[in-house]
């Protein structure tokens, strides 16, 4: 009895917990977590204004984030913090959606923090709720089902470089820099820079790149797999267009497929080896039979 | 008393749930899965016939397999996939297996599924069968306690590129091609391919080879990590020559010894950091003072 | 009611498991597993005499820590092995320590385990024990807030090459070599050197490394990524030298900092990622604020 019992106990737990892994997934990494207060973290950032994220959606899939706030070279204000959750939920709600870029106003990409609000919530418990928040968010942004650049142009630096470790990939203009300063400032990344970079660069010349916090260029960015390719232009707008013409040779097709693809690799690099692939037969059962593959299979009748 | 109950039910449960994750890693991924129908896909990949997968275990502790159908690019029609469940059962029961290599008749590798099986199980309930299946086979293949490289002629794509990531190594031969071709025909990789693309390329390489369904050629392949040789031959008999010959590196000496390699690296890629140490202490104590280790000690009173 | 009961039940269930986690995090690896009997193998340990192992603490916060027992290629005698369980102990609680560099006497680095210790512990039960201590003993090491280099000079065979993975970063002096020898003792390592060696260099490379137990010299170290520089000096006291400037690029800086660094590279490297972004988050909070933060944000009024 107390076996069936105990089975029975088990089934129940372990569906409230895959229930609350599931829930967790959709909604932020924080969501009543004890001590999070989300809503009292954001009405302390509305009071550190300026600057503004930009979202502007293309019909041919592509999304644009502007980082805008070039007279601190794009520092995120406590106002951009909360744009920059919004137009990562308008990301997640656009079903047609295949990639997104990622850049800073005024040729450079982002400076981390506004040290105004930073200065201002230098106690413990506005600190970590912020860090709950931007972690929240970044987390999101990395496993949108968009294949994601950060288009780094002048310099991503703190919390700027932390930013380009939630895209997919990263290209940088010539002349660019992105350099995890946090130990200058006696700190460590804590919007997740530290967690992805490990998985970006492997955790040897993660420790290197945090603990030496030294200027990394294009040509070592490469080396270290940090840099997917260093662009030719460092002008602004063909700087854009290359990313564009780059980003093109993987996301063409249907959104359903890209989409598709983007979810295998989250899993993958997310998940034990058995859960990745399950979720990956989930994600192929969405793809199969689906209309793409039957106008596939009528139009070319071998694979070759 | 609750306490205490709890911490009973915690034992028994844990028990259970070691059991359980035990059980099926002896068996496949998917049985007793909900909605994972193994017979039934069974009877409906009976009714596509058509080529062979052929299996030689030699003496010398190395297995051949063969995928044997070559008018179609050795695709897999329905009994090929059942055989290849069966050849996989066989040499998880070589006890003095130590290495095995994979190729493909008429110079070619892989490339994939058959057509005609697919558009006959093109709908949800069978494909989902046929990717568990699969999938089930090819985790198994990939856990064996033999060093296996699957060698590249010719093309491995969709399904054949997929199963090339589940051994351990790929060689090429010069003008041969891997190519993650799904996005094509409208699909994502379903046999685990992502999942173990990820593992061996990292997950921003992955991304591209999915999402860009570009041809790898073999000096890509070198520079990606998806290759570990490029050989200097096409023909198809010199090339298995030369594979040997590589192989022969690392299979040299005891099958226990071998096997037990093989079993360490499988649990540190596998499983989480403590888990993978518990494992290597446990494959550790197969050989500890075994017949091999005991030799050795007595023939070579150092190390050096 | 039943959902009810099942949720308190989980929730105490739960807090057990993490409570067992944090414990086991904080003491070793093995403490209270079934047939692990630490003072049993401690006892027979110190039945086998010899070297030493010394500890330098300085008054920069660099540790040095040196294997010596030159007369047999600093292989570990048992005494060896009680002492560094010891030397990690006070390593641990260092509180002002910011990087280690451990080598050999000599001029060479380890040649594994004295071999008269060994044939006296070849039964099963001593193998598994002694197993167990290095383990826990190397996995410490591997998670100390320190950043730790192996000074490879001469050879790190063995377990002298399982030594070497716990450590951050390994510098080779020229004509030094790794050699992970164990299938040539008809062994598989069994100090955690597999798991380890896994995360550094890949499964695939970890896997040609172990079955194939080939010298690894200087420059393949570099290609593999299992060295991160050859330094320039095979002389003992001017590779140390080279290793301490080396070292002294990542270890500038205040205590609290690079231990802090260190620790969520370490988090990212262990944990699955929704654990090791709240590990980090954890770990900011114990910065975020404080005095090397503080002093900063006055210095500076910008990042840039």
């Amino acid at each position: 009895f107390f076996a069936e019992m105990a089975a029975s106990l088990w089934k129940k737990l372990f569906q409230t917990t895959k229930e609350r892994i599931l829930q967790q997934r959709r909604t932020s990494l924080y969501v009543g977590a004890h001590g999070y207060e989300e809503e009292l973290i954001k009405k302390k950032l509305q009071q550190f204004p300026g600057g503004s994220i930009n979202l502007s959606k293309e019909d041919n899939g592509i999304g644009i984030l502007i980082l805008n706030n070039p007279k601190l070279m794009n520092a995120f204000t406590g106002t951009m913090m909360l744009e920059l959750q919004e137009r990562v939920t308008e990301l997640e709600n656009w079903k047609d959606g295949k990639g997104l870029i990622i850049y800073g106003a005024g040729n450079t990409f982002c400076s981390g923090s506004d040290l105004n609000a930073v200065k201002a919530i230098s106690n413990s418990q506005d600190g970590m709720n912020m860090c709950m928040f931007m972690q929240s968010t970044l987390t999101r942004l990395m496993r949108l089902p968009l294949i994601s650049i950060a288009l780094v142009q002048g310099k991503a630096i703190g919390g700027g470089a932390e930013l380009t470790t939630a895209c997919d990939f990263r290209l940088m203009t010539p002349g660019s820099e992105i350099r995890f300063v946090h130990k200058h400032m006696g700190l460590v990344p804590g919007w997740g820079g530290a967690a992805r970079l490990v998985r970006i660069v492997g955790s040897g010349a993660a420790l290197r790149l945090l603990s030496g916090a030294a200027r990394v260029d294009p040509q070592t960015a490469l080396c270290l797999g940090l840099s997917e390719e260093t662009l030719s232009s460092s002008d602004g707008t063909r700087a854009l267009e290359e990313a564009r013409v780059w980003l093109n040779q993987y996301t063409e097709g249907p959104a359903s497929v890209i989409r598709a693809v983007k979810k295998v690799v989250t899993a993958g690099r997310e998940l034990p080896l058995e859960d990745a692939l399950r979720t990956e037969k989930d994600i192929f059962g969405t793809v199969w039979g689906g209309p793409a593959n039957l106008q596939a299979l009528v139009r070319r009748p071998k694979h070759n």
